[in-house]
């Protein structure tokens, strides 16, 4: 296989839909159904390289713009990659559709749609030289990678289904519960709260009861800017020394600075800081001091070692974000993170709300132990594309009819026809 | 060769010595011979790598007290050698002997060492694939890499010794010669001075004298912060519109950026910015426009793409520094510029002070035309050690008696006995 080019012949983007549960956050809550695009590439030497992207509409049109002009790039090549994909967008002024529900904006539509050709080209460079993605980002740093509790309110089940395993969590006593049920499965040691959901009185009130029931686990409150600057600095006073970080208690850097200013924990942002050109206003304000890295708008994992080079450079700390997400997107979270030296924090993951039977892969490649998943040593990302399953969730994509995430919409259409998720709520 | 670790079985280290002549800098003179280390990484595959940096003898000593750390890592896992070299030289306290006759300091000594051995690691890495350096640093994204004309004043010869090929540079008028000569060699389509040797107005009127001569090749002059900030601002004033970035006028970010308030043009360094943990105060102060990156300081050639990533996301432009140097560091810039997007301006190079017939690879493998290098596009670095030229330029080493650079030394034991060159000297 060696010196031989791996030049791209074919791509195949799939969207799928898996069932996630009645997860509530400050825009609305999660449908029924969340989308993924799986990106295929295949090159002419026969290797398969898998990337997992957003699956909402506009993003899969996106998607396949830029595969049609990837045909014949050398694996190796991502910067040529990079450049074919910012010219092909570049005619392309369309906003939204990126499957963020409105919770992450500003950040380069080109390294959306970048992502997961990269992190197939790594998968295949891996296989073609025998190892792991971690190697390809200088090497793992660490042979485990900690992932945290991700806390949600939701509702018992579905309107009109049957309650879920999870069961409701509106208040303080049943995030306990779900906290203690999703650590006693998982191992987690850290918990994070999605918050914006109720009135901040409440939310601190669960916070301090978490702390309560888990005296030693770092915890963290995301209440995705639902909050004003008052609002913000308020609860920050209230949490000190509770919370690790305060994650997007308002919208934008300069109100975020205006928190920072006043608070005593550090503030964590995938919300005002996403894109390379919104670190120099951030630093220069030192509006954030930890930023949420993701792979899936950083425009992959090597643009994401610079992210994290930049974070190392200027003082930031670093964590890890996360949207509902399938087992090639694990892989790939956990490859990057077990390259990155200066990851302070454990990540974020919703995979305790996926369902087992539910994912693109061959299973058991990721299991979690003591909150962390092993970092895989096979070829590549170490996970195997299960294709009865990818074509079973192909055909939920067609029937579920979800086509772009709309958590407002849904939240309107099932229980609030007036409600106005617009910030701040508090 | 796939699926087979390459692990370091060996490594040796030999301290080179190359005639170099009498190039004038605002700390003194070129000695008669420029020093150097090459380093080979063997793997127990049987694998060579090739590494290329300061010959200083507190350097090779640091060299070596790493190497010896080193045995049995696998040459993909570069963050695992870069941790070892921290912690070995953790307890290293010693200060100089960088082989920079004091015009850079402050950079990480860790970095320092770690550079030649990342870059025999990445020259393994691409023989075991077959392919070239750049692939590894995301692909070339140009097939060439423009080099600038380093022009200098020198005198006609070391002292007691013949005059050298290109006799002496003392004015505007010999200076254009050299220019002229150097071009019509190889080709340069940009021009830098270093300066700092005479007063300032000399020097404009040699930068003026090649503006004149040279309509169309942008211009750099470097004095080596051999300049008062009063005098950095009045020079650069004159010499507004002229050069396309004045190169470390004067020392210290603090005092750059008072020159960067009242200059016209943008100012550069490879002396006030030479580190990670200076970028921060350099970009607050908006000091610098432009850094000029160097491997052999930065940290090798990944850390130089995270270097390159900074500059891009905080809009510093960005240019590389030279040293005298030999062909492993010519095919190591070679690879780091092509594989760099945002590579703003012609590298600076040393090469035509050489003699062509010292170095320690097998010639040909780099040539100028039209002043770029073909990028190479042979597995690895693309240069092959030449044994035979490499015991010679160490029998030198032995014979020649310097194990330090020492440019004020040189120039008051042949000159002048009281030469103090404490900048700022105008
Ligand atoms: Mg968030
Ligand atoms: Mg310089």
């Amino acid at each position: 296989m060696n010196n031989e080019p791996h030049r791209i012949k074919d791509i195949r983007v799939t969207p799928v839909a898996f069932r996630d549960p009645p997860l509530l956050n400050t825009v609305g809550v999660h449908e029924p159904f969340a989308l993924r695009a799986v990106v295929e590439v295949v090159t002419e030497s026969g290797l398969l390289g898998l990337g997992e992207t957003y699956g909402d509409l506009a993003h899969l049109e996106r998607l396949r713009l830029a595969a049609a002009e990837l045909t014949g790039v050398d694996v190796w090549h991502v910067q040529e990659i990079a450049r074919r994909i910012a010219v092909v967008l570049a005619a392309d002024t369309g906003k939204g559709g990126h499957g963020m529900s409105g919770m992450v904006t500003g950040s380069r539509t080109a390294d959306r749609v970048l992502s997961p050709f990269e992190v197939a080209c790594l998968d295949i460079q891996g296989k073609a030289l025998g190892r792991p993605v971690s190697d390809l980002l200088g090497g793992a740093v660490r042979d485990r990678v900690d992932y945290s509790a991700y806390l949600f309110y939701k509702w018992a089940g579905h309107p009109g289904a049957e309650p879920d395993e999870w069961g409701a969590a509106l208040d303080p006593d049943q995030l306990v519960a779900q906290a203690r049920r999703m650590i006693d499965q998982y191992g987690f040691s850290a918990i994070k709260l999605k918050g914006g959901v109720f009135p901040p009185e409440e939310e601190i009130e669960a916070i301090k009861a978490l702390r309560l029931a888990f005296p030693d686990h770092p915890l963290r409150i995301d209440p995705n800017a639902a909050w004003s600057v008052e609002t913000s600095i308020r609860v920050g006073k209230e949490l000190g020394g509770v919370i690790e970080y305060l994650e997007d208690p308002t919208a934008e850097i300069g109100a975020m600075a205006r928190v920072a200013r006043e608070v005593p924990m550090p503030l964590a942002t995938n919300m005002c800081v996403v894109a390379f050109d919104q670190l120099k206003p951030a630093v220069a304000e030192d509006a954030v001091q930890v930023i949420l890295s993701d792979h899936h708008f950083w425009g992959g994992l090597g643009r994401s070692r610079t992210l994290a080079g930049v974070c190392d450079t200027f003082g930031l700390g670093l964590s890890m974000h996360s949207n509902s997400h399938l087992g090639i997107s694990l892989a790939a979270m956990t490859h990057l993170a077990a390259a990155t030296p200066n990851l302070n924090y454990a990540c974020d993951t919703h995979w305790p709300w996926k369902s087992p039977d539910e994912d693109v892969i061959v299973p058991d490649a990721l299991t979690f132990r003591n909150g962390s998943v092993a970092v895989p040593t096979a070829p590549g990302l170490g996970v195997e594309l299960d294709r009865d399953a990818l074509a079973r969730l192909h055909e939920q994509y067609l029937a579920c009819g979800i086509r772009q995430r709309d958590d407002t919409g849904y939240y309107r259409r099932t229980t609030e026809p007036a409600f106005d998720p617009t910030p701040p709520r508090w």
